[in-house]
């Protein structure tokens, strides 16, 4: 079995890049590495993705939300994830189950039970193997999140960065709360330089295998 | 409180012409009536649908599949049905979480439980007044099935109507199982012209209206 390696955190945090760079260095120390993200990772994920992210569809009804969610994962998990570890590769995804927990639970006020039994029937018995939680203020990310989405002519996560501050710090709150409850998460303090945040992530990976890249 | 009448059965039955005719016969009784269709009826569940019937997605887990009905449902439910018989209206609905159960359930074999705590989940306490069965032998609903997207251009329900003739000989066992089970049924004969199919399905509505239409 592979490893598996899940990246969180609110809007502008850094995580997108600061994948990118583990990737880079674990590929750099010979491994072979799997880089995906959610929701998304897999055509058919991809297409329920673009319906969450989607600023014309304000009026989706929460239930519609964690369930589109919960769809993108198991399909996820089911044609990208799991064949990967099983041929021993070490994935990096960006976002995961526990996004679930912190955005629709803490954020929106679902019900954190209905929540975990969503997950649970998404994503079956896999759970990373290390959750790299890039935690700031935020105010800061909602700030940088804005900045970069002005200046896009892409998809992006709109829908989401259109909440107000409020709703991402509840989502904080979220992350937080959950990553002082299990002992596969790192706090990683995402203020700072893009190098000195991957050097606080390089030390948690290197922790977790067990030896430096 | 409106009426909330949903049809059901396998491809080609015809539940879609009638549902159009007896839409017409309450209207013209003088009754508001609201059509919509399962999975869809509003923006966000129309693009689910799209999904759900796409021939390219072949690769679609059962899982995301079961997960993207109950999204699409919930979404319905909450937009459109709801406030519509909130307001008074009867509610023709082409397919609801029957449907769910005959195809995920007996069609692709996902557990009943898991299909029923779904279902829960995506309707919440609303089940339907009425349910039309329109019932007949699978080899004539798939053959009709065929003939007519073979002629048509636009979307259709492609995929499912490539699967083989045992899965729709399932998923008619499956309706027949819950028609028996539970009281809202009526099974209606749907061999037969188009006016003869029309006349049994009024005289099951008049039954539950307590009058002639």
């Amino acid at each position: 079995m592979g490893l598996f390696i899940t990246f969180e955190g609110i809007e502008g945090c850094g995580k997108t890049t600061q994948l990118g760079r583990l990737a880079t260095a674990l590929r750099d120390a010979g491994r072979r590495v799997l880089v995906t993200r959610e929701p998304g990772g897999c055509p058919i994920a991809d297409a329920i993705r673009a319906i969450l992210l989607d600023r014309a569809n304000q009026a989706m009804a929460p239930r519609a939300e964690l369930l589109l969610y919960a769809a993108a994962r198991a399909q996820h998990v089911e044609e990208v994830i799991a064949p990967a570890l099983a041929a021993g590769q070490i994935v990096l995804c960006d976002r995961f189950s526990d996004a679930t927990v912190a955005y629709q639970g803490y954020g929106r006020g679902l019900p954190p039970d209905l929540i975990a039994e969503f997950n649970a029937i998404a994503s079956g018995p896999l759970v990373p193997d290390l959750t790299l939680l890039l935690d700031f203020p935020a105010e800061i990310g909602l700030t940088r999140a804005r900045h970069r989405n002005s200046g896009s002519s892409g998809p992006d996560e709109g829908r989401f960065e259109e909440e107000s501050l409020a709703f991402h710090c509840r989502v904080r709150d979220g992350y937080l709360a959950q990553a002082t409850s299990q002992s596969r998460f790192r706090i990683i303090d995402a203020l700072g330089s893009e190098d000195q945040v991957a050097t606080r992530i390089k030390a948690a990976v290197e922790l977790l295998m067990g030896g430096s890249l």
